[in-house]
């Protein structure tokens, strides 16, 4: 039987309490105003506060103390009543989620002296923080001092998902399955990329989710982040997918999927396809505990240059064009990030999470753009994202700096293919690694089948 | 054949230049983060910007002064064309909306001493106004001197559609309605709200249009602004769903229907819809030029309770319930609201836009709630959206206060009808006011046959 919420909560305190001698006050944060106050943003609780809170509270607050919770939230008002419905009331709320005690929010002013905290994203949010603080509480601001402390702390928690956190887990991926295999479904049919996303992000809206960060649906996925949906679909197009969905208690789902618009791989198409599959099929076999998620980049470039060099795109010994950085013409992202309840799990930290205290980012071109630089270690959560694509910015300046390494003549043969991408996501075990993501296919034929249903 | 993007927004900004005479910088506004820096909400630009620039920007400016237009914007960096593609340089911006001058945003500055600007919602962008004026500038806070001003001389343009204003609200209003249709036709087959929310709301998405508010899809329609999905769907239930599009130049639709999920109203959800509709319909008649919206909403509280008297709801005189405010124990907010740019039009400059100056909030229960008090005019978009709910916390305090005008028993009966609301968008015009969301039937026949479909 799954662990419940109440206990499931109780046992990251108690985890918590034993990595600082401090009391944490975490915010839930607030909704944020669109083009006027009333019509906001769907709202979305900071991940710190979901993970400690387990609901998401809005305009509440937690203060956490040697395992003991306290909740700080007001009573829905009468007029609240009316617009929302009856909602929960203070101690409904505090027996759901197992709080020692709680109180208006009011009374949070009296706990602050002695306590750290983490910026929430929401403007409403750090400002209160800041005035309740008497310093700069913002989100752009590193922390420092016991903020600091906290944040690594809850790093450590956040780094190693827990029963209660996978299940949560294993429904987003579900969900985001479903998406991209209605998106497969619906393609052939379909006139623009927008008809594509309408088709995947309806099963995640009917699911009562929401999309974990804006939909890529695109057939130009040279475009790393395009988040534009208007261009038609044209016979021999690929399409990249990069769609996952996120559970109401805010657990995320990152998968992507390219695939031929009229249900066939040209052969050129396939040939690059299999390259990037090799390299995301290499690098999850490769992930046990002890390894470096740095060298599971390397492992992907290697397989990429390899499998460049085969198909005649590439000239050289593939470990040499590594050391290059040829590979990252084709290949300039990393091979994948921490997941968990941020799609970039604990990004709002800047790289405390995705870097092993003690390292940095990278200033080579082929490893800079890498999230996640840490020893795997059972119960992480990665994505594994190899990818091909051919940026016209990337590859005019390329042009002179690597004239000799790359074939320009045969890699005009593959014009049909601007950009692949093949994402799962992959959870370290003391054994393989398990691919939460593993019900949709990533094989060409496989995903031909889907399109044909 | 329509005027041009840059003729429309040529005359705009004439029409401005008679009403002001100082300079007007509007910011577009910059995206809000979500859960952490990189994963923003979906962009949306402020609606004045809008207006007068016609595309939406991020992180641009516009100075208009004597009926010029000078662009600031940055041009995209080498790092954007590798993220988000090729993207449109400053004079190609420039050249589609017209602009007379273009420059980069630092050069902002020295244009700041004479101007008056408006209060974007987005905290990047009203700490840099705030910044740059060396004054609070929050969309808090209610504009004041030459800002005031210049916000009234927008409401004034704003207040009555243009041409190319009502070729964008009419695209939204066909969206909105098919996204309202495609509900319709799903709903026999829904298990849960959230799946009649993805039916509507991928319409809107296939179109590659947003939802310009967070819709409401419920059979709990008597709470007002549900923003639930999950509840399972009997039979027997109304759903209500108030859904609409925005096009991508921001202009907004806002649709309510209400419709048994069985595809068969039962007598007494059909009575009520009746009353409802018949309140919705005599409200259109009424609107012309010259005609005070006040009245419009006091028509709609006039038609409800001769309705709820004849059903043996309410007792007494129709004209004298409404006098007490009985009839706002069943429909306790205002008929409608302005419609444009915004789905509460200008909202973000509080009552500025809906209340002819001079005019301020009524305290009585019934009116109270009125986003809208002015004589109509032709080219004035609003909806006119009447409702029936029995909220809970309404009811309760009426027992006593209306103990003998209310047949409580007789209310009893009608227990299956929590919430109904029939919304359209209407243009006021010299003759017969235009449903732009006309195709959407609103009889309860026609509502029937659709579902069956």
């Amino acid at each position: 039987m799954p662990l419940s919420l109440i206990e499931n909560l109780r046992q990251r305190r108690q985890k918590l309490s034993t990595l600082i001698d401090f009391p944490a006050i975490l915010w839930a944060g607030n909704t944020n105003p669109r083009n006027f106050p009333a019509n906001v943003f769907p709202y979305r609780a900071s991940s710190h506060f979901l993970y400690f809170a387990g609901l998401p509270l809005a305009n509440a607050a937690i203060h956490l103390q040697a395992g003991k919770l306290q909740l700080f939230i007001d009573e829905p008002t009468a007029n609240s009543a009316l617009w929302h419905g009856e909602t929960a009331k203070r101690d409904e709320i505090a027996a759901q989620i197992g709080a020692d005690a709680a109180y208006p929010m009011a009374e949070l002013a009296s706990k602050i002296p002695d306590a750290a905290t983490i910026a929430v994203q929401d403007a409403a949010t750090w400002t209160q923080q800041t005035q309740l603080f008497n310093r700069m509480i913002l989100p752009q601001i590193p922390p420092q001092g016991i903020d600091l402390e906290l944040a690594r702390a809850i790093v450590k928690l956040r780094l190693i998902h827990d029963e209660g956190a996978l299940i949560e887990l294993r429904k987003a991926s579900a969900v985001s399955v479903a998406a991209h295999k209605a998106g497969m479904a619906a393609v052939s049919k379909c006139k623009t990329e927008a008809e594509v996303r309408a088709a995947m992000e309806s099963v995640i809206i009917a699911h009562d989710m929401k999309t974990s960060y804006n939909s890529i649906v695109t057939v130009h996925g040279e475009i790393l982040h395009n988040e534009h949906y208007h261009h038609p679909i044209q016979p021999g197009d690929l399409l990249l997918a990069d769609v996952g969905a996120e559970t109401p208690t805010g657990w995320a789902g990152d998968i992507t999927r390219t695939f031929p618009t009229s249900g066939k791989f040209s052969s050129t198409q396939r040939d690059i396809y299999d390259v990037v599959l090799a390299a995301h099929d290499a690098c999850i076999a490769a992930m046990h505990p002890g390894v470096e998620y740095a060298d599971i980049h390397l492992l992907a470039c290697q397989v990429i240059a390899e499998g460049l060099v085969d198909l005649g795109i590439l000239q050289g010994k593939p470990e040499e064009l590594v050391e290059k950085d040829v590979h990252a013409v084709f290949f300039p992202h990393g091979i994948g990030h921490l997941l968990g309840l941020d799609v970039h799990d604990m990004e709002d930290l800047g790289d405390l999470a995705g870097y092993e205290e003690g390292r940095d980012r990278s200033q080579r071109f082929g490893l800079g753009y890498l999230r996640l630089n840490r020893t795997l270690r059972a119960g992480m959560l990665v994505t594994i994202e190899p990818g091909f694509y051919q940026v016209p910015a990337i590859l005019n300046s390329a042009r002179s700096h690597y004239q000799y390494l790359i074939n320009w003549e045969r890699l005009q043969q593959f014009a049909d293919v601007r950009g692949i991408r093949i994402e799962d996501d992959v959870l370290v075990t003391d054994t393989d690694a398990d691919i939460l993501t593993k019900e949709l296919p990533t094989a060409a034929n496989a995903i031909e089948e889907l399109i044909a249903r």
